[in-house]
């Protein structure tokens, strides 16, 4: 059965509002077996709105709307779907107490413009709303559902989870399947392809997709099966290939992040780490520290983006600056090395290299990166290049 | 002119990856005068790509995709477009020569699967990419015009601002418009608009809008007019409005960031600045040194996460930790004049508060922060919440 998302609002439509509605309820969706086939936009204009449903209408069998439920003006959701659904706009008694009530309750009047919102497409099925007074509305006709809910995130999340999630999941008998996300960093897309492409066997129920992010690429394993036990041994089967081929770079599964994977790790083997960073201004730091609990394992780090900052705080030789310069290996072990002996901690991680755009030579163009690790056994850095 | 904007991938069509593209794209097209007229998304199948490519040629003149456009065997982009516009696939020895050069500059051998990325339709206009391997497309037939675009964001903006949206200003001829952003902080919205409208008279060719952003809120004027000048004239009256009823609060104008506009400031006055961190990890810097030339005025900073490091490295007296506590105004001005003194700098800024989930109390909640400023002449700290 496939659904499409239409999220409406001009503000989508120019770009000023990135849309996080799409993306929530087309994930929401698709983790729960659903298959998301169409996504798309449109503005607060009553024929755009029009010809947008009527063309997701031929296409699937479930359309989900987002926005214009609103009581001003350019709020016009509800007059595109009785054009499309040739239905009257009735007015609801006990709708329009419940948003009184919900004035009330926060002290306030009722402004006689949010009488709109009682109005509503005749014979629609009524989803409540546990944050706003705009509710969510599904009409059903020849075997089509459309769903239309309001535009606040935090509105349409409570709408969707509540009511429409088991809504559809009565309405609908979807297969079985299961997902799994593994994690790698430290290896490009195409490098991972080649290596586990070569004795990959895919049946016709197991997907495999390389999404690359900022710190590396994620493998979404999604297999679909009658059972649940089928799809979750089919997906198993691929997730034990891709550790057998790839396992050195994989660091996590689905919502790990990097920072928490390392942090854990810290608190497991009651191990601390301090920061020296150079070019990355403090930026190292600051994704330790989003991790809550970090001030168990990390004291803190330092920001030596100056030479002088380099030798006063984590006594890295003049010599070392001077023979190799500030970026070079040399200097980013003595930076790990200063940086631990500074804050007592078991590990140092530091970073110095060349962020441009001047700078940049020909031995070391722009991009050049040490990173240097220390430790109570050994330092070494190795050298990047993160390009521009 | 309309243009359709359509993003490509199963990471956007499942939900897994927030479509940014499409409203960095749709933003700076509107910004410059264009009409959007639909965005939508497409999964990584042929067949829906074709399907969505021909919709959007029925509609519109201008049509721009991103995505699908990387080495492995998900990206179908090219495939789609030579089906649609019944090409062949060229290979581009120039180009290949470029990927080879690309990889080797990052000290990597090219994997055999990037050659596909030589491969090009018959009669395309190629845009170059300075971070990747993936060259942005141009086909033009039938007075439609089709520009496909790489689905990394940072390689999709590059080649925009440089190479797609100078040939669109070129290709069309749009009315005379004029555009200025000004950018506030330290003011909500609903506030900034409580100042602006009493005396504001706007003309039919001059719109205001409000953009909340992370920062502050940008106020974007966009005037129309027969001639350049007259729409200048407009927007400049606007301007000239708007500085002196909330002048106060803004900062810059158009890109201009916050920590640019200080780092010039700091660089005109020849005056230095180090930081002292403690809640945001190392953030503050991280945006400090984001500026190219930051070396000129920030010698660096001090991330002082645990109560050790504020006394050792800034400090800190530790009565004032012990009385007041480290998220205290005593505490901000202590590692602000701190700090100061040890980098030798003109000013410092310090930051400590209390991020969560944990640590909240009554009189402290989560999101409770203290900023504190060091001079040589003065030092004061500023409380804020910041909420979860």
């Amino acid at each position: 059965m496939k659904i499409e998302i239409i999220t409406i609002g001009d503000e989508i439509l120019s770009g000023h509002t990135v849309d996080t509605n799409a993306a929530f309820l087309a994930s929401s969706l698709t983790d729960n077996g659903f298959e998301v086939s169409f996504l798309s936009s449109t503005g607060d204009s009553i024929d755009m709105m029009i010809t947008a449903f009527r063309l997701a209408l031929s296409r699937a069998e479930i359309i989900i709307t987002t926005g214009g439920l609103g009581p001003t003006d350019d709020d016009i959701t509800k007059k595109a779907i009785v054009k499309v659904f040739k239905r009257n706009l009735i007015y609801h008694e006990e709708i329009l107490e419940d948003i009184k009530k919900r004035f009330e309750r926060r002290g306030l009047e009722m402004p006689a413009i949010n009488q709109n919102q009682a109005l509503l497409p005749q014979g629609a099925k009524i989803f409540p709303n546990s944050f706003g007074s705009a509710v969510g509305l599904c009409l059903t006709e020849n075997n089509k559902t459309f769903i239309s809910l309001p535009g606040v995130p935090l509105e349409a999340k409570q709408i969707f989870n509540d009511e429409v999630l088991p809504f559809l999941n009565n309405l609908t008998q979807t297969k079985s399947f299961k997902i799994i996300k593994l994690r790698t960093t430290g290896i490009i897309e195409s490098k991972l392809a080649e290596l586990i492409k070569p004795k990959l066997e895919l049946t016709s129920n197991v997907k495999l997709a390389y999404l690359p992010t900022y710190g590396g690429v994620d493998l979404r394993i999604m297999a679909t099966g009658e059972t649940d036990e089928e799809a979750e041994d089919s997906a198993l089967k691929l997730k034990r290939y891709l550790e057998t081929t790839v396992g050195k770079y994989i660091y996590g599964t689905d919502n790990d992040s990097l920072e928490a994977v390392i942090g854990q790790l810290l608190i497991d083997n009651d191990k601390t780490l301090a920061t020296a960073e150079s070019c990355t201004g403090g930026y190292l730091g600051s994704l330790i520290t989003s991790i809550p609990g970090a001030s168990g394992y990390f004291p803190g780090g330092v920001v030596t983006y100056s030479n002088e900052s380099k030798q006063r705080d984590i006594n890295v030789p003049l010599d070392i600056i001077e023979s190799h310069g500030a970026v070079s290996e040399e200097c980013a072990v003595a930076m790990a090395d200063g940086c631990r002996k500074k804050f007592d901690t078991d590990y140092a991680l530091s970073i110095t290299g060349i962020a441009g755009p001047e700078g940049g030579t020909d031995p070391k163009p722009v991009g050049t990166t040490y990173i240097g690790l220390a430790s109570a056994h050994n330092n070494y850095a190795r050298r990047f290049n993160f390009g521009n």
